[in-house]
């Protein structure tokens, strides 16, 4: 599958832009990004589990109701959520001066529940909806195919890179792309996104087909990357189709429907991986893989709990092999496997290592064993023989800088 | 109820000592403790639940079966775990040298079967059992009511201090002591003690009761303990009762019983704090309490979600009031709560503050808020309004020592 640049204007029909409304004090750069096709489109969404969902999370599930959307607004900056009735206005808000302006610039079409809404940032402070409504003009008069620069810098808060991508497939002899853009550093676990996620595609697919696309795509993808546990209140990942492409229509699951699907694969396995590396803090990307697992769900959940486990991550962090620690990681997790057939071994740039070898400890090289640790990017393997199931989860190291990040976020 | 000193030897009958075997390298204190009673005891102990479990656990389970001990013995430095078939047979070597050595001294009562065995350390290396060996005899004889001064210091890994407590109750007009020691610092989670903890009392007890006893006050104690959500392979809560005191036979859920419980709970609460204030680079014990809950277990699975995040243990280290982060962990603990009718408050010995009252943000005073959250202890209560219940855990901050202690541990 080729790679392309746009991000979320890659695909046909879409546009978008990013402002600075100056959400938080500080900022010197965008904080609020919109995205809009000019067809409208079939849209979907999935949204974090915690109990306690911000305001934006309410107000877009009750919007993707219709399955119809037309734009997407997100700011960075403050998450609007416990934020009572007050924050269900202010998110609210957001969307009906969206519509408004779009209407304004002649999108006659465009109502308020045409509108989903994304916020992100500080938990528990009132949003100064007024600033982004003071900007929503500039924010639809930029609207552009070059716009997705400055709308992924927007949705950008710890983030210390920008993460789009977008690729290209053919469906039914036609060209469909899609383009995505996240943000996603801390507060980040496998219930879910956990961050924001939008995937804009001019894919001809029945809302249902959608539906069933995303989830299926992100149980393997988003929802195996963890940073710190935390499953936030803001999570949101939303894909919005607008048809452009002109492929026959994918309304069941033939095999337009796993064409388009292993793109989406693609997609989000790119922003999983880019969102573990970019973790708070972090300074490698760690990735860890079960194979010979009983089935694929437990071989998922094996290889989140090693990626999860605080004391993995600080002894990557250290470039330290301590693999006992991912045995016991292995142990904890819930799920079966035979310790006594387990292998262990760590690869990078660097080279490879085996340090566990069906159940027993490897007397292996330790200098060797740093260098491999030493590589931005490293694999974990855990070789089980339990079955014939594989599965991987993405994560990060536990550093100084997580907790300095951490320990005084609000000022 | 009254505290005394003397820990595990505080129990009539019963007798410790520690000496340096050499374990790990560069140790220059204690790293081998024996606790032995005269008489026989009634036995019970509780465990990891993870699967992964270090071969001194699976040797104490199977010696629990006979539901008799007269003696322990714990090394620290190594923990014996994923060591294979030589670590099972060095695990039994510690328990058949103690019970010889024991012989030799005149307990001739004593067999194999009557050892327990606990060890505490690096995962994956072999333990040298000889070294064991070699002092066995000297810490047999070195035995003494004053030998728990020396033990409690050999199972100390990267605790920064040592903790026991012995408490004395009357039951049936007779004086019945309870004396306690356990270490735990890292790897410490909500399944089981997650730790090594060892009870002695001299109480008259049937083994059931003393099974049940020991049980249920787990539940509200050891198990409401994190520190970084690492369930460890070799976590062990023992207690041995040898009826020394006299009082009626304890064999069924009468007031004895819970006069029982009741000094047991006081026991396991001041070792949960105490674990959970020492938590590897820990500056703050935080304890969570959770109000208005619809059951117990209900008010402890939300307590220990907010003292198991990351982000909320990060904030306490920044002395930051970021009780969004609380209420986001409460979200996501997997219970149901009312955010709308929770109130959130923060107390310590510099004073107390309301920062979410009912659903809304309370607009506090931060100078205020800055040094409550500088004490070393701080409580968080979320007080609900969907039942009566109660319940709470204990946690620590996350800091940077812990990823320092963590990122090098082997070494």
């Amino acid at each position: 599958m080729q790679f392309f640049d746009g991000g979320v204007c890659f695909p046909k029909g879409f546009t978008a832009h990013g402002v600075l409304a100056g959400i938080k004090k500080g900022r010197t750069k965008e904080d609020v990004a919109l995205i809009v096709s000019e067809k409208q489109c079939n849209a979907s969404g999935v949204f974090t589990k915690n109990l306690v969902q911000a305001e934006p999370v309410k107000l877009s599930r009750k919007h993707l109701e219709r399955r119809r959307s037309y734009a997407v607004i997100a700011n960075s900056g403050n998450a609007n959520a416990c934020t009572g009735a007050q924050g269900e206005q202010n998110a609210l808000l957001m969307a009906s001066c969206t519509a408004q302006a779009l209407q304004k610039k002649g999108m006659t079409g465009v109502c308020t529940g045409d509108v989903l809404v994304c916020s992100t940032g500080v938990i528990g402070q009132q949003l100064a909806v007024e600033k982004i409504e003071a900007k929503i003009d500039e924010l639809v008069a930029g609207l552009s195919k070059e716009g997705n620069v400055k709308a992924r810098q927007a949705i950008m808060t710890t983030d210390t890179v920008h993460k789009e991508c977008a690729v290209q497939t053919v469906i039914g002899g036609k060209d469909v792309r899609l383009g995505t853009m996240a943000k996603g550093s801390g507060m980040i676990h496998i219930h879910m996104g956990t961050m924001l996620g939008f995937i804009t595609t001019d894919c001809a697919i029945t809302p249902d087909m959608l539906d069933e696309a995303l989830r299926e795509s992100v149980e393997g993808t988003y929802n195996c990357v963890s940073v710190d546990g935390d499953s936030s209140t803001n999570d949101t990942l939303l894909i919005l189709a607008n048809g452009m492409a002109e492929n026959p229509v994918i309304s069941k699951k033939d095999d337009n429907y796993y064409l388009f699907l292993d793109a989406l694969n693609v997609l989000n396995t790119r922003m999983a991986r880019s969102i573990a590396g970019d973790g708070e803090g972090a300074s490698h990307l760690i990735e860890c893989t079960v194979t010979g697992a009983k089935d694929v769900q437990s071989a998922r959940n094996l290889a989140k709990s090693v990626i999860s486990s605080s004391l993995v991550k600080a002894a990557f962090f250290g470039r330290d092999a301590n693999w006992g620690r991912i045995l016991c990681a292995l142990g904890y997790s819930g799920e079966f496997f035979t310790p006594g057939k387990t292998s262990v071994s760590f690869k990078s740039e660097a080279g490879s290592i085996v340090v566990f070898d069906h159940g027993t400890p490897v007397n292996f090289d330790e200098v060797k064993a740093k260098e491999i640790l030493g590589a931005k990017e490293i694999q974990i393997t855990a070789a089980m023989e339990d079955g014939s199931a594989s599965g991987t989860a993405w994560g990060c190291d536990l550093t100084y800088d997580y907790v300095k990040i951490n320990g005084d976020y609000r000022t």
